[in-house]
């Protein structure tokens, strides 16, 4: 799997990926009204809005990002009609050929885990039939209940082709009050999310790839340089999902330390950066609202000229 | 919110929670066909033949236990038809009375927390209207991210009176790999998991109700006995989900240490024990496939008995 997003990165000369965290502060007044229309002030008309605000993105994105991240907790928060347009969202975008990380940081008991899996990942078998629930390529999980509740995802990993990210050290300004304590063990005294970066390190052994890198990755949080360097280190298997440049306040530069020496080694999330383009005053008087979809691209062509000016 | 499950915890003399966690192999075949007649080898008939056997468990069950715990996994794993079954089955278990715990286990930063609080604990705004997603009363949460990631999730509690279950100590018998690890601050020594436990107390001095427990509790696993009666002592107001009971090993003895010495403070999970009882030779017989439900009623029975037999 992982060699599919290296390689997407590579085509594309960029290490992005468009997160797509819909909110109704982000979707253009002229695709709500129109979803209000038809559906009133129902959640299938937020639904519906997101859906075609998506729609628009990946068609306008395709061709410039390797890969999107839809955060499912936006659709989530509109019950079941939010998650069918997950769903058409997930289906759709790895239709058009883009890699898909599912940002659900899933993360259960093993037997739960694996339904977790199947839903994300794999399928469920059905009397004669098989069914994919919310097909993405590679999905976020937490690493908190330890080996054997992340395990069931690595069998699918395998059977279907699909790859992790699992927290490590989270973007967050908090993440520290857990992630960083001192941890003592076999007389070293290390940060937690260390101790958790070699697991995920030594997880994805036998996941590497021909770049070296290994589908089981890990989120490592931009806002956090030192730290995010000293991971890109110590985990040189390890492909780093990387959220936080942006509207979260981390820069190219303190980012690039997340990237290996051939400038691979890390995706870079953006989302209302990308997303809610249309709305700062530069695009909107270029584009219009209507034209969201183009202040993305814009958006998206600044931060990969950004990011590869850092990298270079 | 803590003050109504303890009140139902005490009318109902049982500390019980039925996990509503269905798999195909749970669902008694009479109810799986009759799905399958009107859907065919569809997500949809799974869905179906979920929501039929979890509203005959609720309704034999609804006089007996205090609560229900849905784990939406098993949901999630067959889509937005499996997650409608999730939705009907936490609206029809508030209908009935019951207090409904949605074992989600979400957590991610605070952002895209609110929107996890807002999908399983409070409502969004959509135009002139309000909408629930997926309503519980409450919710399990993983503290990974640290306490600006759960934050957000207090805010809504306070709003529509819910209540939390913060992951401490695991079930899962690899739990200990990161929750057990040796932490070192202020010159003490002390696993990880008793650091999320001390938060997870701290978090809930504004939240303590009549009995003196909080809304903000913790999940700590039956299957490690030493660690729950440790967890006991040193939270004093914090109450306990307990799970592990039954299928996952535990017995009544090991989580004894979890109450305190009024036999209040935890409620104790079990699924496979109460929801696929009837599967058991001895229910079978008595009661057929037919009889499920009745033979989940004789498993919570039997359980009161077991679990108040070792609190007295």
């Amino acid at each position: 799997m992982i060699d599919r997003l290296i390689k997407a990165i590579i085509e594309k000369d960029n290490p992005t990926v468009a997160g797509l965290d819909p909110r109704p502060a982000l979707v253009p007044g002229f695709l709500w009204e129109k979803a209000r229309a038809e559906y009133g002030d129902t959640p299938e008309a937020v639904a519906e809005s997101y859906w075609q605000f998506n729609k628009g993105l990946i068609d306008a994105l395709c061709e410039l990002v390797p890969a999107v991240k839809p955060q499912i907790a936006m659709y989530e928060a509109y019950g079941v009609a939010g998650l069918k347009a997950y769903e058409k969202t997930v289906r759709y975008a790895r239709e058009k050929g883009l890699v898909v990380i599912g940002d659900c940081k899933r993360g259960d008991i093993a037997s739960t885990a694996a339904s977790y899996a199947d839903a994300h990942l794999g399928k469920v078998k059905i009397g004669d039939s098989e069914f994919e629930g919310f097909p993405a390529d590679m999905l976020t999980v937490n690493p908190y209940l330890g080996e054997d509740a992340v395990a069931p995802f690595f069998d699918t990993l395998k059977k279907y082709d699909r790859g992790l990210f699992i927290l490590v050290k989270t973007s967050n300004p908090g993440s520290g009050q857990l992630q960083d304590l001192p941890v003592s063990t076999g007389g070293e005294t290390r940060p937690l999310y260390e101790v958790v970066g070699g697991l995920v390190e030594k997880w994805g052994e036998d996941f590497r790839g021909g770049y070296g890198y290994s589908d089981i990755g890990a989120v490592v949080g931009a806002t956090h340089p030192a730290q995010g360097k000293r991971l890109r280190e110590i985990l040189p298997h390890t492909f780093f999902l990387v959220p936080g440049y942006g509207a979260q306040g981390a820069t190219a530069q303190d980012l690039s330390g997340c990237f290996d020496k051939n400038g691979l080694g890390a995706i870079v999330n953006s989302s209302r950066g990308i997303i809610g383009a249309w709305k700062k005053p530069e695009y909107l008087e270029k584009f219009g609202e209507e034209g969201y979809a183009e202040a993305a691209r814009a958006a998206v062509i600044a931060m990969r000229e950004d990011l590869n000016g850092a990298l270079r």
